[in-house]
């Protein structure tokens, strides 16, 4: 990664929450819920994205690899290159049903999906 | 990084906060309250150490180097090779004073102090 990142744009984890996500066509599509990340490594493995709900509920959640996502400055939020569509078909979960982190059969399915590993995955 | 890492030991990164912080002496030495990221890598560059106070009043916060930690498993928190001293001597901040984290000359104190500079800082 860049050199430029570093001391430029740091971040505390817990502030990181409620930042917008956007699409390459500008559509804004959730904001981060949370980061998971690799207890010894402490390289974000994937952002956890919240969408949806009405009136606070039925709020849903994905977990995209953290490498699909790229900062912008402009915009003060994420990027990723993903239509809304394919963002629809994409796993996710509900509020009290969150996934095992450490499991690999899930960790897979994320794989399939997004077409990348997370970072440091091989 | 180990392979072995990855989906073994995902955990969301406000759930990090709260865990113990050891030294190799086995003394406790605070909790993690925070970690703080690169935007654009997603990688950890300090861990926020909270520590200290009474009766929760006069709380201290000591940035550590990430890549200063080792998550110990049969401890459930993470090591740190410092004795209280040292530790002592290190730069910290109360509540309500939170350095800039894009400050470089606050990185640059925190890298002259811990002999290392954060991962991926050249």
């Amino acid at each position: 990664m860049s050199n430029l990142s570093v001391h430029e744009n740091n971040i505390p984890a817990s502030r990181v929450k409620g930042t917008a996500v956007y699409n390459f066509q500008g559509e804004h599509l959730g904001e981060i819920d949370d980061i998971v990340l690799a207890k010894h490594s402490g390289e974000a493995q994937y952002a956890i994205m919240s969408f949806g709900g009405f009136l606070g509920i039925g709020e849903d959640y994905h977990p995209v690899p953290w490498n699909q996502l790229r900062y912008d400055r402009e915009k003060h939020g994420y990027l990723i290159d993903v239509d809304k569509d394919r963002l629809e078909g994409a796993p996710r979960y509900a509020t009290n049903d969150e996934p095992d982190w450490n499991d690999k059969a899930y960790g897979g399915r994320l794989t399939d999906y997004w077409g990348v590993p997370p970072v440091g995955y091989i």
